[in-house]
C-alpha cells in the first residue's frame, strides 16, 4: 500500500541556501518530498534538517543514495543518517521485574503501532519469561551480581551482535549500565520513573512522595555514561495529591512511563529525533 | 536587533517538487531560510506551505516580491499570502461586559508578547472603558439593539475602514454577527467558552454543568457564517468535578478563554495559521 | 496486612446534622473512619456521602450492619448501597475486534490495579479468544446479527445470572444493548471513543477530524437507555494536529480510551462514584 | 446572599472517633456542617480535618468558638485554625520588575475571584507603581542593596505592621528573605519559575532550556528559611519544544507562573491547604 521511503538526518553548521540546497537535490532526482522539516539554532550556529521522499521513480539505487549523502555531509561539515522505512529495526528489549512497559511494548507491536522486531528479550530475573513467550518472543535469562557484572555484559553485548540488534530499549530494566557497554552499543533507550533532572537515581518515586510534589513525571531519554543525563526524548506527568501513597504513586506512575517510553521509541523510529548539544529536536 | 522578514504562505495542488521550487525560489534571491514548514493533505490532494526568510541580502525590493509570488501562486493553481514581519497588524477589539480577555490582550500587546497594534476597542456596554483608557486605547460604545443592529454593524464597519483594522477580536463579545458583517470584514477571530463542537450557542457552562462533564474547554476560532463553526485555531481545558457550581465553571473557564485565545491571536499574528477546508494547519 | 473495611454510600434530602449522625453512629459501634467524605448540592437539597470504616473492632456483623443501613436510609428518605472491601466484584466484560482495552483490563487485574473477578469476557468477534485464554479468562463467542439480537441478549443475560455477575464492561463492544437489556441488567460502563457530549454515535474520530479539533478525548460513562448520554464517570483528552489522519487519531485514541476506561472502573469498584439526576459525583 | 461560616481546621494524632467527636460538636451546637474533609496519613499517625459550617443558628458566638476550640485541640494533642468567612485577610504583594503576576492577582481581586484586600504593594523597583495606583493600590518603593539589607527588612516589617497584613505574596520578588525575616513573619506564598525540585535558584529557564527539558513548570509555595524547599501548594506545567528559545520558555512560563500562583493563593484564601512535615494536604 505505502510505498517505501527515505528518511535524511542532516545536522550541519548554519549557512544560506541549505533548505533549497536539500530539496533541490531530492527534486533534481524525482525523489517526491513528504516531509521537509528543519531547525535552525541561531545561538549555536547548528542547522538540522529531517527530509523524507518516496524512493518509487527516484533515480538513485540505495547504494548510490548513500554514497551521494556522505558526500554531502562532508561537504557541509556536518553528519547525516539514512534510513529506508521498508527496513524494520531490531530491538532487544531489557527488562526487569515489572511487566507494565514489556507488556505494553509487544502489544503496540503486535498491533502494528511501533515499526519494529524484538527478537529477544533480556533479563536478569525470570519472572517475565512466560509473558515474553506469549508474544512469541526469545528471553534470555542473564543473572546481573555484582562481582559478575562485566562477564554479564560481555554476554549481552555477544547476543546484541549475534541478533543484529539496532536499538536497546531499558524497559524497567534497574541495572546501571557500565560506561563500556554505553560505548561499545549506544543506541540506547532508557525510561526513568520521574520528571527529570528532579529525583534522579533510586526511588523517585519515593524522593517525590517526601517532597510533596502535585505532579509527577516520567523521562524516556537516550542512554549516556552520566546518569540519568542523556538527551530527553519525551517527558509525561499525572497529577497526584496528598490522598496518593507512595504505592499509588507508583500505581500512577506505571501508566505515565508506558506512555512516555513508547512515545519516545516511536518517535526514535520514525526517525524524527535528532541530538545535539545533549538536547533532542523532536521533528514530530 | 532583529532584521525583518518575509513570511509566505502557500496552499496550492499538490505534485512533486513543491518544496525544492519554493526553496529554491528564495535561495536564487539570496534569501535566507529562517523557517520553513510543509504539509501534504495526500487524501485531498492539497499541499501547504509555510516559509520566512531574512529581507536582508535578499535582491527583491517588497513590490516585486509580491508580483513574483502573485504569478507563482497562479502559475502553481493556488493561493499565497505575504506577511512582513515589520508590518504591525492594526487590531480591534470587541467586547461585552467581562473584563478578562480584554485586559489580558492589552497587557500582552503591552509586554510585546502579541506582535499588534490595538487602535480601539468597540463595545455595546460602557463599563470597560476606564481599562481600556488605562492601557491608552480608544473605547467606542456602540449600543447593540435588536431593531437596529444593521445600523451598529454599519458604524462598526465604518471605523474597522477609518483605522484601517486588518483583524477584529471578539473578546467575548457576546454578539451574534450578520452574514452581512462577515462577509464585508472576514478576518475574525471569536472565543466560544466551549470545547466545541460540544455545547454550541448560549450558556455552555450551564450546559457543560448539567451534563455532567469532568472537562470544560474554550475554543478559539475564525468567525463563518455558520455560528460556532468557523476553523479551530486553538482548544484548551480544564478539570472540573461535582463540587464545582455553574460559577466556578465560569471561574475556572476565565482562565483557559484567555489562554485559547491569546495563543490563537498569536499563531494569527505570526501567520502560523493557514485554513484549508473548514480546518486549520498550525505551523508552530 | 488491610483489614476488611465497610463502605457506605448515602444519598438523601439535605438537611443540618447528616454529618454528624452518619459519623456518630459509626462512632457508637466502635467503627474507626478511614475516609468520609460528602458532598451538598445545594441547588437541588441533596446531600451524598461516603464513609468507609474499619471492620475490626466494630460491633455489629454483617446482617446486621445491613438492616441498619437500610432503616437509615428509609428514615432520611434516601437511599444507601453497603459494599465490604473483601467482596470483590465479578465482572463480565465485553469487547468486539480491538484488543487495547481487554488486554489493558486483564493486565491491571493481574497486577492487582483493578479489584475485581473476571470470569468471562464476551464477544461477538472469535479474535480476542486466545489473548483470554492466556490470561485464564473463559471466552464466549456469541455472534451479533440483526435479526437475532434479542436471543443473542437472552444467552447473554443468562451467561450473566450464571456468572453471578456485578458488573458489565463494554470494552470496545461496538454493539448498542436493547433498552430491555439495560434495564434487566443495569451496571454497566462503557468506554466511547470522544470527549462527550461532542461526537456522539459512530466513527467519532472521523466526525473529530472533519471538524479539525485540536483535542480528542474518551468518555467512560454509565449505560443508560439513551446512546452515549449516561452519567460520565471519567474523561481524559490528548492533543492532535492537522499531521495527524485519521488512524492517528485513532491510535492516539486507543491511549486514551484505556485510561479513561480503567479510572473509571477503578473508582467504581472502590465505590467512589455516586450518581445522581444523571451526574456523578466522585469522591477519590 | 451567603451567610458567614467558621471553617476550622485541626491536625492532631489520629485515634477512633475523631470526625463523629468533630462533626458531634459542631451539630450540637446546630451548626450546619457546609463541608467536612478529612484525611488519614497512617504512616506518620496523623490526622487533619477541615470542617466548614454556617454560623447562622450556631449557638456559641466567635469567642466562645475560639475558645472552645482552643481546649479541643489541647484536649486532641493538635493544632486548630479558625477562619470566619467574612474577614476578609489582608495581604501585602512584593514585586520586582515583572507585571505578569501582579497584575493577574489584582484582576482577580477586583473580579472577586480571591477574597482578599491588597492595602499595600512593596518593590525594590519603581516600575510598576502606575499599575498598582490604576487598581488603587497603594505602592511602597524600598530598595535593596547588599549592605542595607537588613534596614529594608525591618522597614518592610514595620509596614506589614502597620498595615495589619496577615498574608505576604511573592510575586516575582526576586530577592531572598533572610531567616530573621521569615521567622517574625512567616505567612508568605511565593512562586517559582520551575518544576521543583527541579531548577532551584537562580535561572530556571535558562537551566531548563540547556537541560533540553521537553515541560516546563512554576511551584508556588510556602516559604521557609532553606530556599525554594518550603511545602508546596501547586504546581503546573507547559509544553516545551526545540523551537523555543530561552525567552519562548520565559514568556510561556509567565502563563504558567501566574497560574499557579493565583490558584494557591485562592486555596490558601479559602483555607483549603494544611501543612505538615514538609507536606501540604489540599482539600478541594
Amino acid at each position: 500500500m505505502n510505498n517505501s521511503s527515505c528518511i535524511l538526518q542532516l545536522i550541519c553548521p548554519d549557512r544560506a541556501g541549505l533548505v533549497s540546497e536539500l530539496a533541490g537535490w531530492v527534486s533534481r532526482h524525482h525523489g517526491n518530498i513528504l516531509h521537509a522539516d528543519h531547525h535552525t539554532d541561531s545561538e549555536a550556529g547548528v542547522f538540522l534538517s529531517r527530509i523524507e521522499w518516496d524512493l518509487d521513480g527516484f533515480d538513485l539505487n540505495r547504494q548510490s543514495i548513500c554514497l551521494k549523502v556522505q558526500e554531502l555531509a562532508k561537504r557541509l561539515k556536518g553528519e547525516a543518517n539514512l534510513h529506508f522505512s521498508d527496513q524494520v529495526p531490531r530491538v532487544a528489549i531489557f527488562v526487569g521485574k515489572q511487566s507494565h512497559c514489556i507488556l505494553d511494548l509487544l502489544w503496540r507491536v503486535r498491533s502494528k503501532e511501533l515499526p519494529m522486531e524484538v527478537p529477544i528479550v533480556i533479563s536478569n530475573h525470570k519472572n517475565l519469561e512466560s509473558i515474553c513467550k506469549e508474544f512469541g518472543v526469545q528471553y534470555q535469562f542473564i543473572p546481573s551480581k555484582k562481582d559478575s557484572k562485566i562477564e554479564a555484559e560481555e554476554k549481552i553485548l555477544d547476543l546484541l551482535n549475534l541478533y543484529h540488534i539496532d536499538l536497546v530499549i531499558l524497559a524497567k530494566y534497574m541495572q546501571i549500565l557500565t560506561g563500556n557497554f554505553i560505548e561499545r552499543f549506544p543506541s540506547i533507550i532508557n525510561i526513568h520513573h520521574s520528571f527529570l533532572p528532579a529525583f534522579k537515581g533510586a526511588h523517585p518515586y519515593h524522593q517525590a512522595w517526601t517532597r510533596g510534589v502535585k505532579l509527577i513525571g516520567a523521562t524516556a531519554h537516550y542512554v549516556t555514561k552520566e546518569l540519568d543525563d542523556g538527551p530527553i526524548i519525551e517527558q509525561t506527568i499525572v497529577h497526584v495529591s496528598h490522598r496518593d501513597e507512595i504505592e499509588d504513586l507508583i500505581r500512577k506512575g506505571r501508566d505515565t512511563e508506558r506512555l512516555a517510553l513508547s512515545t519516545a521509541v516511536r518517535l526514535h523510529l520514525q526517525r524524527q529525533v535528532m541530538v545535539y548539544r545533549g538536547r533532542t529536536a523532536i521533528f514530530a
